[in-house]
């Protein structure tokens, strides 16, 4: 029998870091729950880091994921972006670290590859097959369908599922 | 009476992160203790990031710091580094905040000028200033010393040392 295997993805911004958490059980998908982290705008910039690092853990404490996937930034991005889209990133790969959890990276393009079928599909795209992949999700907001579909490439990597254009019995 | 405040100076970096807590009281400086974290590098990221925030967390609760200060990062780098540093940096900012600590950051330029008296001092002439403000301190190491001048910048620029050049009686 094959083992269920409990998955988060995590889409890290320092103004929002979507989650999601998906099961995976042989080549079966399953909705288990999806959010987004923004911490107030107004506290300087150490203690919104310190706000995301507990809301994380919060979420991990409550989705107990077995793996973890977080994509890999894009770093054709000018230095400041990168180093302000770091330090959020900093805290998204300790977080599941901390609770022992394998933590994996993705590039853009492979979630996108793994998720629609192209390396070049557009957010919308990636948003309706996170949407059909995973029909309980209902209709989530960017962040959360960004870290759906991190979470669904790292079940088709790991080999538990096939990936792109599957449709999921729940 | 002037209060004694304990301030941790950290300088961030993935490979080595400085750290040194110093004391300051009306215009006295007192060293305390200094350090730097390595954490494996043969480890994936997402774990050496979260031994970084294990051991910095062991390190605050120690010293327990009054205030923290954090240098600001020179974005004028690649953004493959400058991503790389905001991670440990991020890392770096949340801990104290975890703490209740109010966490400053500084330019290099003038964490130098603090310590030196000019913002284009070389490393040499940083330890070699730090050595003299705090001669408890000994030789520390090179990410030892920038943390300790990241802690006396903070100590001048919350007012309670009046910067470049005071000898301090311990």
């Amino acid at each position: 029998m094959e083992r269920c295997v409990r998955i988060i993805g995590i889409d890290p911004g320092l103004r929002a870091t979507g989650w999601g958490v998906i099961e995976t059980e042989g080549t079966r998908l399953r909705f288990v729950a999806s959010g987004f982290i923004r911490p107030a705008t107004k506290t300087d910039l150490a203690q919104r880091l310190y706000r995301l690092s507990c809301e994380l853990a919060a979420v991990l404490d409550s989705h107990r994921p077995d793996e973890a996937a977080v994509e890999e930034t894009f770093v054709n991005a000018d230095p400041r972006s990168a180093l302000k889209l770091g330090q959020a990133r900093g805290i998204c790969l300790a977080g599941p670290a901390a609770l022992g959890c394998p933590v994996a990276e993705y590039a853009p393009n492979t979630i996108k590859k793994a998720v629609v079928g192209v390396g070049h599909a557009d957010k919308r795209q990636v948003a309706a097959m996170v949407a059909r992949l995973l029909p309980k999700a209902g209709t989530p907001a960017n962040d959360e369908a960004d870290a759906l579909a991190i979470a669904i490439c790292h079940a088709s990597h790991r080999g538990s599922f096939q990936g792109c254009g599957q449709r999921v019995a729940v």
